[in-house]
């Protein structure tokens, strides 16, 4: 039977932080969905649809045949029974990540005993980046190239980002 | 000359990290007082009077004897000299809680020299659980029975949560 | 040729444990800039005005003749070009300031790779204290004299704060 | 095609903590394969027979039959390379395992690009047990049998344990 | 009933650190017993009875009439049976030491389910020095006089200290 | 007056990481002085002379004019003070060196008021390699080719390592 493995996450606008961790999460699991939340509580800089649709655009661009991208809301893991799913991956950068993603996954297991979080560790020079440190960057009238792919940095010069 | 102990806390709302704390603490001090800080404008989710009543409630059940609760506004320091209190205790379960608490320790001794501050760990099965997972899982409507006593459940069941 | 360090900040407001390390970095480079960021975003309890005006009267009351103040906008790097300086001046207090830190000097790099990021430990009494804790401790009508210069002391008693 | 994990490890000894992980790996993936190293050099308590043959036993008890045990030496990543297997399991519990676990992961990837390490966390019950306390407690005539399974428990009581 | 609390240590040698735990202990618990572990497979620079003269001279220039200090061998929790004492002192630092002590109040906890590990910090002058850096300083022929008291800065003079 | 800047260390042997940061210093400081810690307790790999000469040729191949490199045994700040250096250097990687190098820079200010230390963060793929970690890949036949310069490599091949 496939194994399927869902990426979970806000996706506020994707880096290439993410797109390396849906990358070699492709080449371990038969099956990946990026699951992109749509809390509108959070207030979040780009809609639930076009975070979805950069992440399909980028996922298509890279030739990942067996990644899927999909918006949820609710709990994760109740996404998760309806999608059959009992694998989380989640990227681990840096050690204050480590504390909130541990008490996560464990919260998780509470919540359903089968789910299991698996981490990755992306290319030591994404190990920095984050979808808020690209907002603040974008909000400066900074350089994002390096950060982003070419259809977020052109969306993030159309929004007028307040940074707070 | 009997030792008074204060645990000072937003509780909102108390959890089962937060009862375990409470009968530890209990047993190792003379006298023990939660005390609920008022805060309004963190905007609790929960009232200072839901707060209060949930841990008077929650401490009669466990029949910690030797357990009252009251709230307080204004700096921790001035209430416990008030009271005339000189024990802070504070629950410590992971390291981004340690750096935390120990600025505030330092502080408040700063503030009141003879104030001090007394970590303890809750049962490993707590260390992950907080209020604010609490209230964003029962917003996401999951089940917390796990993590808060029932009066709490059914409280949060007749909130409407907005997570933020 | 001189070296120009820049210390960046929100100085909200300039604490002892900044002027420690203002009165550091004087000794080590030729020249100091302490550079604060406007961000009207962050809705700051002072003014920009305010914050340079109590930076400026804590340098000149400190005799530290190598040091200017001034404030600026938009992308640190941007700044740091336009004042010809490669050098960013920031203090290391505890592990959590060090995550951020490392990030942003990382990022600081790749926007504007000629830049060096230095870092520098306050005295340990300055440690544990921050910006954000002298205004809850004030908001709290509690006394903050040993953590800022009179002048702040004075400004806080005068602004109506509501923490947050 | 089937993807085969490697978890390596000292073992020495095996603890519960190491049997959560192997279960939980061997849920996710086609087959584990648990690589005891030998280092004669770090003078483990245990021979690597004597780790080798506890694990296999372990596993049997268990039932569980995707995985087998072997022990090697050399670079971790030429075993892998033997094994035509590509992704590493390594336990985290704890901020410290953290670093030392992201270095070695970024170390094996540098080593051999298509190597991928996969982090699980165990049950919050064994997140404080490790090999090293639980010699250390063994030598102390302490009652290790909440943390190993009963064969290392007899094990450890006919070993003259000297800590260091 | 009085509760008696003990600070369990190797205090090769004791420093100024370990005095500052033990005066704020003492000035929490009716009775505080400092036990001093002999470990001699640790290979310590003092020998144990070394080390409980120094503490008992310091404890006795200290004049602090409610503490008692006391060598011990194999498990801490056998120990406190033996002493009927259930609260274990133990001053945090940083963070590392945060981890290991929190493995160690988890253990002594299940090895012993009526302990209770309780944590201080000592004054911030403090947190920075250690028995291992005292030594080290020591051995280079440093002047450590700022960290220990004097019969211990008179007896490091003493020894030949190789560090490693 | 020119500023000397001290770099301290083992460099047991030199590793790419720490070329980086020489480089760096050599920019911001008028005059580096890398300072090799004989330490004969240690037992190094590479003697004391192999260190410094690995270092010297480094230096010169990498054309870095205002670079010395030197022996020291004895309390770095007696060798900074003879050298009249007041700035010391060091990088900081990882939040465990961060601890670490927090303690020495407190401990040397205090053997030494006028001492500052200074931290540099070294390019990111570098934040995971350190002497240790080359060793260890060295005793197992591993390729250390990306981690240190040739003369190392070559070195590392002709000495028998054994790792503990």
């Amino acid at each position: 039977m496939k194994k399927i493995a869902v990426y979970p996450g806000s996706f506020d606008p994707a880096t290439y932080g993410h797109l390396d961790i849906i990358t070699r999460s492709a080449k371990i699991f038969d099956k990946l969905l990026v699951a992109v939340i749509s809390n509108p509580n959070k207030k979040p800089l780009f809609s639930i649809s076009e975070r979805v649709k950069i992440l399909k655009d980028t996922v298509k661009d890279a030739a990942l045949k067996n990644v899927s991208v999909e918006a949820f809301d609710g709990l994760l893991v109740n996404f998760m029974k309806k999608k059959n799913a009992k694998i989380i991956i989640r990227g681990l950068r840096a050690v204050s990540d480590f504390e909130y993603e541990f008490q996560m996954a464990l919260t998780n297991r509470k919540l359903y005993t089968e789910i299991e979080t698996v981490f990755l560790t992306p290319a030591e020079k994404w190990t920095y980046i984050s979808s808020t440190l690209v907002k603040e960057i974008a909000s400066l009238k900074g350089n994002v190239q390096c950060f982003v792919p070419p259809v977020v940095e052109v969306m993030l010069k159309n929004k007028k980002i307040l940074t707070d």
